[in-house]
């Protein structure tokens, strides 16, 4: 079987992982340990863990348990001093407190969820995002980045606190891989984070695997306003050390105007101005689920789907 | 298999089925949903649930599943918000949410934990414990009866508000027994409670089981102060509304003087002071952990031994 991997963080991550857990691929998810923001935050601050909530998402993405167990893991309690506190994330905590190790914490709890796959922390090291802005202005953690609505008047820094090595079983993950996906995902919260661990784009480079950059639908207003699929790139590479990319991902489909109106506020389509070869422009976009409408998010309404990435991506994976 | 009921809460409850989870037989344990105090309190207050401490107690007790499993599940957060909350406690109410009811919570916790037998709730309605002390003081809550010290100076009545119907299992379980198990357990706060509990005294009259109480091995000072056997039979049976024990389980042997020198403050060695045929008298005693003395709470180091509770248990099951 070929192996894939999946780097990035958040949402993104969840949506690639959970359409290609069902195609014969070895799945590792190599992810971002930038998060301090809401439930995880609060973990990392009060308990001295390592942040739980990307891993978890991923790990509720690669399951094939029942689903009770999964909404267990989504459940967040309401009231009181658990407020806010999603259930997945406490268990992941609590089982790295039990067995002394991140790492061992996120294979029990994979055992628990019936995975298919890896989960595989970027770094096992505490570590916090910072970026220091054009206007000397310093922004502490995952958190504050992500709020942001400056960055988009650029940035002179963005770096781990402290600079960090990789997890070893990551890099070899990555040197082992046919495929390397690397998005879709918040370019400086969840994406950028990983490769400023020392040794991940070391690896990337020296890996055989064809690299694919899975392109976000919508940029974020402050953060990547007017971004067109070149300013990804040219945003991305720097850290990455080079254009390695082999196929780039795009969408091609155009959400309903009502929706792009619903966003405008929050950010634009990313639109592509890339030619070459090397892109894939297809349909990428989730179905609009008319009965949620007004519970999600609006950033999780214009989103990618996960089956029609993960056949795209197996497309690739079949030619290799 | 023959089939044995248990019903108590708390600590007793899980020595006693500790003990006999390694012998063939179908084991239920009727738990008492008084508990208010610590983190169930917590969780009751604040998240609504029927309390988890008791039942996630008699579950650990009941588990075949790995020791990371059941150290996750004792395991208490220490700081923040979460201080002071069980995992176990948080996992069982989060399962009721979930889930939508505190029955299905604790059938999927106990599939989690590979159990072996059943863990059934007295009754699945939201009571409070109360008494009405002679001097016409009232406790509000299992909490402050158990921390009050006037128990001995009588009280008018002890009752669950609202007085509430039992959960049919319960009465099932009780109705097909062969052997039923009453104690050992602080005998207002784990004991009585059950049978408070409309429906369980009269089906613990009906059943043809065999009817066992456990005495327990020391008195509370300002609750059972200087009982003997006959005064805990006194005490329990106009709550039963009835003498139905066929056999009385009584410990004989002394533990260490230096031990009951540090327990005097807490109380004193219960007495037998009952000589029929019905009385069981043998060494019930466990064994003295050298190492945790300091770690365990006082009256955890003079307690049951599981399996010697659990091979006296048997020799009566086997006799039936």
């Amino acid at each position: 079987m070929k192996r894939v991997v999946v780097i990035g963080g958040g949402t993104g991550n969840f949506v690639v992982l959970g359409g290609l857990k069902n195609f014969p691929v070895e799945l590792s998810a190599i992810v971002s340990m930038a998060d301090d923001g809401g439930s995880t935050g609060i973990l990392r601050d009060e308990l001295g863990v390592l942040p739980p909530g990307d891993v978890r998402q991923c790990l509720v993405a690669l399951s094939h348990s029942s689903s009770v167990m999964r909404s267990l893991v989504n459940y967040r309690f309401e009231n009181g001093g658990l407020g806010g506190h999603s259930f997945g994330n406490l268990l992941l905590s609590a089982l790295e407190k039990v067995t002394g190790s991140f790492e061992k914490a996120v294979e029990e709890m994979g055992r628990m969820l019936l995975i298919k796959g890896n989960v595989i922390p970027v770094t096992t090291h505490q570590v916090r995002l910072k970026m220091l802005l054009n206007s000397q202005k310093v922004l502490e953690g995952e958190k504050e980045v992500y709020l942001s609505q400056e960055i988009d008047q650029g940035y002179e820094s963005i770096y781990l606190q402290p600079h960090s090595n990789a997890n070893p079983r990551a890099m070899e993950e990555i040197a082992k891989a046919d495929l390397v996906v690397v998005g879709p995902g918040g370019l400086h919260t969840s994406l950028i984070p990983n490769f400023l661990v020392k040794g991940i784009s070391e690896s990337l480079k020296e890996s055989k695997a064809k690299k694919i950059f899975v392109v976000n639908l919508m940029n974020r207003k402050g953060q990547t306003t007017g971004f067109k699929v070149s300013d990804y790139l040219k945003e991305i590479i720097p850290f990455i050390g080079g254009d390695l990319f082999d196929h780039i991902l795009v969408n091609n489909q155009r959400p309903p105007e009502e929706l792009i109106e619903i966003y405008a506020q929050e950010g634009t389509l990313v639109e592509n101005d890339i030619k070459d070869s090397r892109v894939i422009e297809t349909s990428l976009l989730g179905p609009l689920q008319e009965g949620h409408k007004h519970d999600l998010i609006k950033r999780n309404l214009i989103r990618h789907d996960s089956d029609k990435l993960a056949q795209e991506l197996m497309k690739i994976v079949n030619h290799l």
